[in-house]
């Protein structure tokens, strides 16, 4: 018998807040019986949504009241200063206290990292949190990270995330040796901006199996398990996908419905396409882990549908099954003992060179 | 009547060489009465290939002898100093001694860009060449630049982008106030690393629509007219479309040829599936500029087909005739003259924002 999981809920994160966070939970508990959650939020509120879904099991849902919300366009410093008692804020603070095993928010990413670093604390040996998450590849998904948690990274940041991110592909994909690639402009090592240039270098050093640098097209072609970069690019990349995605998405249902022809032939189709759809329906990769913290955190998308939010539920409840806190942990530890120092990347002169 | 346009053609450049360039430029005679070609390479293999069409305006197509080939993977510096009688090296000539208007070229985009500064060098004001495209929008399209020329910008340069950008759409869709978006993680000024911000404040100095900041999603939602960012992360929005695009058609095409049904859905779907694709074809998006030098220079993808090709040499023709080169110049050269010193951004702390 599996362990229960106690899933930490900030009830009321997100654009819609109980409506969506609720109806998720209580869908992941009918689908799996060792998970509890607590909802954190307002408890009249949560007690009114969870009214209109009655036969759950209440043995293992809790409501933690919490008086505060922090709104979508919060600055990260105000939410950490004058919400102390807010939804977000006091599901963090269970998993502190060890009453959840993760928390999962649909709330402000800023405010969600602010607090989440302010409480849970970094992991000795990881200086900056990052945001991870999985992307539909051609063979199945890649781990990209960060996709926004730093907007100036230093070369050390990479290589630290390229060692977090390999721990999470192996826990979560039971790979043994994953492959750990670097977003730049070029597969050559000479190819890139300083930043780039020098965190290859450490990376190549890394107990780690490191491709070398990967191109944008290397995502989606699956060429590795995991790519590196940094939080601009990062979160440049996943908006960019968003929109292109999204631009033939519409362009395709357009063409179908140009006139009594395309829609005949639409309506043959229809299966096919509701297939596709399913397959890269980007609600199936929502989730994304804060990792280098000390406990785990889950971001959910903040338009997140139930069916979305759910699937973040259950990306959280797998990375504490998959223990990837503890072996990131491990894992820097062991390094931390044995090296002495980060090796320094050697000073290379600036080479332009566009693809 | 149009004047004629003269282009001059690297036709040894690119993946393919003489098989695409030539057949390229006779189709471009074919449907453009004002256009003259100048091939550029090993005349013996131009001769032969031109031998393979008889039947084309002789009278406007020119061989002119260059004996070397810069490879796809040569390193600029040594293409810039070992390969003087080089194709492209050649038609670039060609251009700077007003023998051609514009040339186009299929070849190692970094020997290129480094050739073309050397040969044409930069125009007063600009400090760094920019490289722009076309990328399809939900309602047209949108300029983007710069796309892999700069790994390493200052926010002076991002201005000067977005000036060079706004003058091109306004000279080639003949937009009276093109409206120019800075590429960012966020909507709101506060948001983004310290090269952003500093270049967000100059922007909003200078004489163009500035819009503000974009996301990554914008592109393709049409939301400005020109989406300026830094050549590293432009070179990875690129590569991002690209691969993503291949993955989901990838994907459709798996679909439908899943079993008979689909199969047979996919046959009356095929009408409305190929028009859709030729909408998003990319090919026709092919050609790129290298803005800020004193000469037209169009750079095309290594791996273009004849088809594709003929787009860029299209497209360079059009940045003659729609004097982008001439406008650029007077623009800046009336910016230089008015204003004493450039802006110089304040400075402002760095703030970690993740969105």
């Amino acid at each position: 018998m599996s362990v229960t999981i106690t899933i930490a809920i900030d009830a009321m994160g997100g654009d819609h807040g109980p409506v969506v966070t609720v109806p998720a939970a209580l869908e992941l508990l009918q689908n799996d019986p060792a998970i509890r959650v607590i909802l954190v939020g307002q408890s009249s509120l949560l007690r009114a949504q969870l009214q209109l879904a009655p036969g759950y099991d209440a043995a293992r849902v809790e409501i933690h009241e919490a008086s505060q919300i922090v709104a979508m366009d919060e600055p990260p410093a105000l939410a950490l200063k004058k919400k102390k008692d807010s939804s977000m804020r006091v599901a963090i603070n269970l998993v502190q206290e060890g009453r959840a095993q993760c928390c999962v928010s649909a709330g402000n990413t800023g405010a969600l990292m602010a607090t989440a670093r302010f409480v849970l604390k970094m992991m000795p040996g990881i200086e900056r949190p990052a945001i991870a998450t999985t992307l539909p590849t051609i063979h199945g998904h890649c781990h990209v990270l960060d996709l926004g948690a730093n907007v100036d990274c230093e070369p050390k940041h990479l290589c630290q995330f390229g060692l977090m991110g390999s721990i999470l592909a192996s826990a979560v994909d039971g790979l043994e040796q994953p492959t750990v690639g670097l977003l730049n402009i070029g597969h050559e090592a000479i190819k890139g901006n300083e930043l780039i240039k020098q965190a290859g270098e450490l990376l190549r050093q890394a107990p780690i199996c490191f491709y070398g640098n990967v191109e944008g097209d290397d995502i989606y072609k699956g060429t590795v398990n995991v790519v590196v970069c940094d939080g601009f690019v990062g979160n440049v990349v996943l908006k960019t996908s968003e929109g292109l995605a999204w631009m033939l998405g519409q362009m395709i249902k357009r063409e179908f419905q140009k006139n009594l022809l395309t829609r005949l032939a639409a309506l043959v189709a229809m299966p096919v396409l509701n297939s596709f759809r399913r397959r890269v329906d980007h609600r199936q990769y929502n989730g994304a882990s804060l990792l280098g913290l000390k406990g785990v955190v889950v971001k959910s998308h903040g338009g997140a549908d139930a069916y979305a939010f759910r699937h973040a539920l259950e990306y959280a409840a797998a990375e504490v099954r998959n223990k990837v806190l503890e072996r990131i942990q491990d894992t820097v530890a062991k390094l931390t003992a044995t090296q002495h120092r980060v090796p320094e990347p050697s000073n290379q002169e600036q080479e332009h060179r566009p693809s």
